[in-house]
This record gives C-alpha cells, sequence and structure tokens, in this order.
C-alpha cells in the first residue's frame, strides 16, 4: 500500500498559480518559519474515492487556525482546487484511500511571504490495522494545563471568536505536536497504540494524541468530551454528530472520566484518516467487541462520506 | 548587515560526511518531523570573532534537548566541525556577528533517519538595535501551566535526569515556539518590542519569550527566577553567573515578582545572539538606565567571549 509515490502540489499563497513538485526533491527552505518555529497550521484530510471527507469543516478549522495564527487569508478556492488536481493524479495511480495533508506556514523570513502546500500520500499499514483491529490505550495526563480562564480561549477553541486572547494559539491546529508525538512513542514503548490525555486534577477525558474520543452505547447514545480548552474540537466527531443525529441516534458532548469509558459499550478515536478505530484496551482493561461493532462502523464510515 | 548570504552545512547524522548546501535551494522534504510536526530540537549561538560563544554550554543542552526527544545520538564532533568549517568561509566574507542555528530533526517519514543542518547567517537589524537601545516589554501569562507535580520535570527541566516524566518535553528546547511567536506578535501589535511571562497564580516571573530574564542591582548582585519548570534553563545566563561570580559579583537564581523587577536598578533579558538587552520599560512603567549600566554591558560580553 505505501508504493504509491506521493504528490505535491505547492500553492501560491497570493492566489493564482499551482505548480506539482517533484517529491523527490527537498521543498522547503532553511529559513522557514515551519521549521525554524513550528510557526504554520495544518490539517489532514481522508481522500476516499475520489474525493476529499468532510471538506467544508476541514476548510473551517484551517482558515480558523490561520486567523488564530494571524497568517494571510487563505485563497481557499486554490487549496481545493490543488486537492482536486492532486487527487485527479491519485485516482490515475490507485483506487487506495489517500492521506491529504494541508500546510500553511508563516513562510520564509528571507522573503516574509507564507508558504503553501498540499501533499498527497498512501495511507500507513499501521494506520490501516488499527482501523481494522482497534487500539490498546494508555491514559496520560497532558503534562500541562491550558488556562481557560483567560478571555477568548474558550471561544477560540470553539473556533469561534476571531479575537481570542491573543497571545495564544489554543485552538488552532498548530505544527506544534513534538508533546503529542513524545507521548505516542512512550505509549507505543510500553505495549500501547495510542493515548488518551486525562485532565490529572478532575479526572476528565479530554482526547486522543491526534484523535477525538467517543462512546457508543446500545440505545443509539454517542457521547464525546466536551470541545474547547485542551479538547480540540474534532472533525471528524462533528461529522459523524450531524450525520447519526439525522439517523435517528442522540449525540451530546458531555464530559466523561475513565471509569466512564470502561463502562461504555465501545470507546473509538476518531479521526479523519484512521477514521474510526475502536479501543480494545485502556490501560490493560480490555473492552469486549460490542455487540453492534459492525454498525457503529458503518456508521462512521457513512458519516465521513456525507459531505 | 543584512547582505552577507547564510551559509549552510548538512550533518549526515550517522556520522562521516559534512556537505555545504546552496542556501538558494531548498533543503528540508516535504515528510520531515521538522515540517509535520515540529519534531526536532535547537541551538542557537552567537559567533564572534571567528569563534562560538559560549559553546559548550551549547553543546550540553543541545544534547539533553536531542535525549529528552528520544533523538538518535548526536555525533557533536561532527556539528563542531561543520560550525567550524561555517565560521571561517564567514571570517573570509565579513568581520560582523554572525547567528548560527543546529537543527537535529527526527527527520523523514520515508527513510527514519534524522536531519541535521547548521546555519550562520547575519543578525538582523532589529536585534542589533536592541542590543544597543533595550526593549519594551510588556508582562502576559503564558496561557497554559505546567504540571511541575510530574515525576522528573523539574530535573529534566535543569537539564538533569535522562530520565522525565517520558511523555514530556518540557527542558528539551523543540521547535515548537509557535506560542512564543504569537505573544511576541501581539506584543510588538501593542508596541511593546518583548514579552516575559509571568505565572498568574503566583505573580512569579519565569522568562522572556526568547530569552531569560536577569535583574542586577548596584551592590553586585544579580539575579535571575529559578530555572525549571516552565523556565528553560539559559545559556546565556549561566555562563554570566560563572563569570560574574569569578569577578567579584554575587548572583543567584531566586524567584521575583514583576514588582521586584520595578524595584531593580536594571532588568536584562540575555540570550544567546541579542546578548544583554535592558529592559527600558514595563508594562508602560520607564526604567531608566542605571549608573553602571556599561559596566553591565561589558560584564555580560565578557562572560560570552570567555569560553
Amino acid at each position: 500500500m505505501d508504493s504509491t509515490s506521493p504528490i505535491i502540489y505547492v500553492v501560491e499563497p497570493y492566489g493564482g498559480s499551482i505548480r506539482r513538485h517533484n517529491p523527490a526533491l527537498p521543498l522547503i527552505y532553511w529559513d522557514d518559519a515551519a521549521v525554524t518555529r513550528g510557526d504554520g497550521v495544518f490539517e489532514t484530510l481522508l481522500i476516499r474515492d475520489g474525493h476529499p471527507a468532510n471538506l467544508q469543516r476541514h476548510v473551517d478549522r484551517f482558515q480558523a487556525s490561520a486567523r488564530l495564527l494571524e497568517l494571510p487569508d487563505l485563497n481557499i478556492g486554490d487549496w481545493i482546487d490543488a486537492t482536486r488536481q492532486a487527487v485527479e493524479e491519485w485516482a490515475g495511480l490507485t483506487d487506495d484511500d489517500a492521506k491529504c495533508v494541508w500546510t500553511y506556514t508563516r513562510g520564509r523570513e528571507s522573503t516574509g511571504r507564507p508558504s503553501a502546500w498540499v501533499t498527497l500520500s498512501p495511507i500507513g499499514e499501521k494506520v490501516l490495522r488499527q482501523r481494522l483491529k482497534g487500539v490498546k490505550v494508555m491514559t496520560s495526563p497532558r503534562g500541562f494545563t491550558i488556562d481557560t480562564s483567560l478571555p477568548g480561549v474558550d471561544e477560540a477553541t470553539e473556533g469561534g471568536s476571531p479575537e481570542p486572547a491573543p497571545w495564544l494559539t489554543v485552538g488552532a491546529k498548530t505544527l506544534n505536536y513534538a508533546a503529542n508525538m513524545a507521548a505516542l512513542r512512550y505509549a507505543r514503548s510500553q505495549g500501547f497504540d495510542d493515548v488518551i490525555y486525562v485532565d490529572p486534577r478532575t479526572g476528565r477525558v479530554l482526547e486522543g494524541a491526534t484523535s477525538t474520543v467517543i462512546t457508543v452505547r446500545g440505545d443509539k447514545r454517542i457521547r464525546t468530551p466536551v470541545p474547547g480548552g485542551e479538547v480540540l474540537p474534532g472533525t471528524t466527531q462533528a461529522a459523524l454528530f450531524e450525520y447519526a443525529n439525522a439517523h435517528g441516534w442522540r449525540c451530546k458532548a458531555k464530559d466523561m472520566t475513565v471509569q466512564r469509558l470502561l463502562d461504555a459499550e465501545s470507546v473509538w478515536l476518531v479521526s479523519s484518516v484512521r477514521g474510526a478505530a475502536r479501543v480494545t484496551e485502556i490501560n490493560g482493561h480490555r473492552l469486549p467487541a460490542p455487540a453492534n461493532e459492525k454498525a457503529v462502523r458503518e456508521l462512521i464510515d457513512a458519516a465521513l462520506g456525507a459531505e
């Protein structure tokens, strides 16, 4: 599956040209703020059946992230064009799903112009395996606490206000994932596949390292921790809630403890590319497969397909 | 001053070759963890009179950062060789100081090999101006609080333990500076030059956005907030303390409030390249130049020169 060569399109930040970049050549300059300071934002999309899934929600969050970091306004039409060109090219090579990443950075210090590009690449074996087999999870404190009493933090993380506490990047999906990657490395070294962050003061479940937590109960009830503050609003969770609500499920954002996860009929980590990965173990406690595992999976797949 | 072209040397991570890279060409690939996740570490050094200043402390912190992120061991001799080659080249072009950055990232997802490079570039006009004229500062909460009750956090931030709370990157100088950059942008938009972070719960002064805070009192006393937790240990502050202690000053790490800053005879932000920038205003309160301004400046310059 990893055999298809990646496809890269560079987007001229101020509109106009989109150009294909050879993935065998370096792309980013030494003085790009992405590399020197992690100063940029990104979105990861699933490409399935020739289309970017859940496109509008990714567009909205991408634009909100760029605004929060005071990056120049995005010419979103160019990003969608570049994505469609890349998808068309991909479809000529394979029917497989692809992982699409949009990256928008403050750009080169020497030019002051932002850098912008779209990549399409194969979905890794590990992700495909976790989709099928689920994930063993450890819970962990995040190691830091976001001060949600500051003005605008809640609004910002809900994607709402364009005027958050202006020195914060909370709520923006920035490139600053070193801590999350460290947590995942640690989890893997301990025999786990993923991490669920928990607030150690309150016991409140926050989110996965790169995913949103949801629980399912048999009477068609789905729940997720309240987004905002330390919980980045999930695009996949939002798509699921909208679709599921329209199909007879009752979905609610409500805080929960780890005990609530253990008591649920099933727990899932949802994210764009992996989709829904069922949590099969939490801190060594097995979570057996629910009777409706197939139905839940189909629900989530349908929600992602429903643009 | 900005006219000298940057010099880049790529360091082969597993030893051996060092090669010059043309700065007019892109350097980093689309799938480098530096670009996709901010997953890497760096050091910034001052090059003065043909030498990297304060070299050993930068070496130590660079290696500590890499260990904290579980990057492969550095072949530090290669980094020093690459730096010396670049410095030699620089010295052939100009007598000006240079800014040297070492960057070490987890590297390309497709190869699994870390990326490593050294850059030398001119020091910006703004930095030179702030060295001379000082900086107007606003204080700000950081917006998040590091949980220092977790095992190993204090040791890690003091560069001590190789076994910190393993899912944290606290204490490592990672590429994740988006929040600090946002704070600086906000400060500039309000007419300030820089930011000093303050813990809103305790009023404790933490650090500058990219520097260490020190205060000076006339009877040859220097103080800095206790490093560790939310205060990255500063290489310049450490060099200053060692040199000043050996020259009749009394230096101490001790926590302080903003009021203590306002009451000091002088307040300085110290960092590798800018050196010592005197704080001329805090939140609009003027801090007049002390009688010993020149002596303090010479002390810090001498400390940086004293390898």
